[in-house]
């Protein structure tokens, strides 16, 4: 391959935003404006080493070559920059995704068959929900959008989820570190909870609880979430046809858009009787 | 295989908790005070289908099948609690992660074969960091303790720390959604600062943009994150030689072992001129 020198890349390359500004609803109780709102940008970066995918990681785009070269390093397949031979964005102009591929070249290890990009697991990411996967189509969600049905909830109801979770969450209080997940009915009444180190964990054990029970699809239901907004959540939350996520911090561009695409209701920043809502409002009733 | 059917399993197992109690040096200013901290759980849970191993996830442990049926659920490996034909831990005694390994049968799927668990990539998990491994044994992190050297810091540098990254945020303040990892010399002068949306990409970018400059080791560093410090975080500062992790957040109990085995200063919730110490104490002098 013919990979250029490693420019020291600190900022994002022409064309990469670390920012996305989109028109939201702002609501306090029961006024509404339309306004705008600038959301961390979240998008998938393919690694490939030596010709073969490796990981796809969901990043603010920018310095991605030192985040590569600081995945690498962690995952031990470079030791120092002298093993990083190069890295480039795929010229390839038949893949679609080339501004969100990086080809990385290495230098081969001698003996290090457990290492190898080969034979060993997919590295440490920091993108749960695709890490582990190895290229960006794979990351596409495959659920169908989510019928204009006639599924919708009072503000106030919406208000009150937040106290109700944080309420329930006895542990949270104890150790500071864990996230919750929560599924209420359309009055907003508490159904389950569940609490995780990882946030992606507990919305897993919250809708696998759900469909243990046999009681997915969650057609009828709204989740609050304890943290962000990540598109993997969004993810989950279509397969299980959850027509309302909320979520207590901000969400990614990404969220927002796939829920628009899946026309999932996506409320943010819900904290006492304010909240931003990111995508399908219809479902939400002001008085 | 034999499996037992699929109990509505919501609290941990016997054996399991989701939270430990652990002893740490609670610091106000100068004043240290030898005190326990309760910390939220965090072990792997490796999930096999059909014989194969799939994944591994960092979770806080207890509701693994619920977790378990979540994930095969938003990765489309089962459409319902239908194609789940069973669950159960591990009975092998010969494994010594066998109560963290779940083994999970699922109906096969015709024509499924993009998504079989054998051609797809692994799937989703809240892990970050290990989420892409299969099996517990590839987790382990593989370098070796750092030195108890001559490396010191004044407590009072420490507590400067945070307040200096919060200044160099820029971008923080605008969407609300970046984490945040920087770099600062023994002095607590600010040496490099990368924001994402996620925690561990912060940091791979930071110490990749040390490697790119030729700058690693990081031997003579400290290193804080804006979040939690979760075993992974550990393990990239492991790899890069770092003596001094700080998280304005809360650390699970494993980034405390971890820190410990590797032995590395581990400082957290460090917001003010207060901050716990989990891990390394004598690289902190108090007047």
């Amino acid at each position: 391959m013919d990979f250029k020198n490693i420019p020291n890349q600190s900022r994002p390359q022409k064309g990469q935003r670390v920012a996305r500004d989109i028109p939201i609803i702002r609501c306090a109780g029961e006024a509404r404006t339309e306004t705008r709102d600038v959301l961390a940008a979240e998008e998938p970066l393919e690694i490939r080493v030596n010709g073969e995918s490796l990981a796809v990681t969901m990043r603010t785009p920018g310095e991605d070559r030192e985040l590569a070269a600081g995945l690498l390093f962690a995952e031990g397949l470079i030791a120092g920059a002298a093993d990083l031979l190069g890295m480039k964005p795929d010229p390839n102009p038949a893949n679609p995704d080339r501004a969100n591929t990086l080809l990385t070249a290495v230098k081969p290890w001698d003996g290090a068959d457990a290492r190898s990009a080969d034979r060993r697991s997919l590295p440490a990411t920091s993108s749960c929900g695709v890490c582990g996967k190895r290229d960006i189509a794979s990351t596409r969600c495959l659920a169908p959008p989510i019928a204009a049905d006639a599924f919708h909830v009072q503000a106030a109801v919406i208000y009150a989820l937040e106290p109700r979770m944080r309420q329930a969450q006895r542990d949270f209080a104890r150790t500071g570190g864990l996230h919750a997940a929560a599924l209420f009915d359309r009055a907003g009444a508490l159904v389950a909870l569940r609490e995780d180190i990882g946030r992606h964990n507990a919305v897993d054990k919250l809708i696998g609880a759900e469909l243990l029970a046999g009681r997915t699809p969650l057609a009828e239901r709204l989740m609050l979430i304890s943290g962000r907004a990540s598109f993997e959540i969004l993810q989950k939350a279509a397969v299980a046809r959850l027509p309302i996520v909320c979520a207590v911090s901000a969400p990614s561009s990404l969220a927002v858009r796939m829920a628009r695409d899946l026309r999932i209701t996506l409320v943010g920043f819900l904290r006492g009787d304010t909240m931003n809502i990111y995508s399908g409002e219809q479902r939400i009733l002001f008085e």
